[in-house]
């Protein structure tokens, strides 16, 4: 896979391609992440890249002749493009399998909330990692190529992705390790006896526990076992 | 206000702090970022951190008696503990305001999923940026950091927090700057016009139409005036 970032500081993402799972999909060539200076493509003598926005108001805005000849420098006939808005698509754990699927990804990242909307016509997707407003696009693309990159085959050492929160659609369970007590908490019995059939059991009913208590939209959302149903009336009869 | 960042990988941070608006707040002391290596506090010879889970099953949890000692030795009586981990809740716009009104946060981020447990005894807040999987909590504590930051008095030279995508509860309405004309694409006439009344009118209209044609959602918590609901009146005629 390629993953190309078009970005206003393209330094901030050296310590993205240099952390370690990262880094290790890069060096084994599982991925190869490519950083673009929308800079470059300003033709402008200070190498400016935005204006002041028609209509008036504050911020600067994104010059769409720029992006679009950024863009078109550095997309190619296979590219999906996306773009980091507030105002895009909510990104979740189902796009991030669909995104590493694919051979080849841009991801443009501009000031977060002011780029000319006529680049609209030419990127695939708005892409937005949640409801809250950031400097610039640069965080969300790492977020997203992060949660794409983890997930290529290879790149993590246990590719244990079964268990993900929200790949299963549910909470992950908890997890304890040494020491066994800890200031009089205790780890679990079941954990400790080895008894697989019992632990499996009690971590489905702590995931679905977990997300019955904090997140019930994505229930809703999820097709339920017969063996998930009834965890799941006992952990109402407890809980409401 | 001071952050105070607890991590696996400090250096991951340091072109965040060095990023333009960021380290504008640093230098003006409106914002203090202290980096908090927690191999620090390992006891172990080889500085380990995490151990393998009671259970069974992939991955590595990290342990609770240093994340807790790390934290002890880092947060103040009157620090906002936040966790950043996928079952937490989930970050917004409202959240970064209240949070950006605190004088001390402390953002604990280890593996992302694979802490023990019995740490959330000692945490005030778990906090999700999103339903995805990182490899770290590294790029969702910059997240919750950066729109903190921004928020800050003094940090931003616009202040033009108010036409911020969420802050209003709607998704902000299209920019525009030169050129005028691109690849066929008009400037709308309103924008260019200069009548101050009839911007205002046209842009509440499109956010409140980006937000009812991709958001629906984000429209239903929102208490829409009089002038809100007629334009969505006609949105709704235009657009079902």
């Amino acid at each position: 896979m390629k993953i190309t970032i078009l970005t206003l500081f393209p330094d901030m993402f050296l310590p993205f391609i240099g952390e370690s799972i990262i880094k290790r999909a890069i060096d084994n060539n599982i991925v190869t992440v490519e950083l673009v200076d929308i800079r470059d493509y300003s033709l402008e003598k200070h190498r400016h890249v935005d204006d002041t926005p028609y209509g008036g108001g504050a911020g600067m805005v994104l010059k769409v002749d720029i992006l679009k000849r950024c863009l078109d420098a550095n997309r190619r006939p296979n590219s999906k493009v996306l773009l980091m808005t507030p105002q895009g698509k909510q990104y979740n754990q189902k796009m991030a399998e669909d995104y590493s699927k694919l051979d080849d990804i841009v991801i443009m990242c501009g000031h977060y909330e002011g780029f000319d909307e006529r680049i609209l016509k030419y990127v695939d997707e708005e892409v937005s990692i949640g409801d809250y407003v950031l400097t610039g696009g640069e965080i969300a693309a790492m977020a997203v190529a992060d949660s794409i990159i983890r997930l290529l085959k290879g790149a993590t050492r246990d590719e244990s992705h079964e268990d993900d929160s929200f790949s299963t659609g549910l909470l992950e369970y908890p997890q304890f390790t040494r020491p066994y007590e800890f200031l009089g908490d205790k780890v679990p019995d079941v954990l400790v006896n080895g008894n697989h059939e019992l632990i499996r059991k009690y971590r489905l009913y702590e995931s679905l526990k977990k997300t019955y208590l904090r997140r019930k939209d994505l229930l809703d959302k999820m097709e339920l076992t017969k063996e998930m149903q009834e965890m799941l009336s006992q952990i109402k009869r407890e809980n409401d």
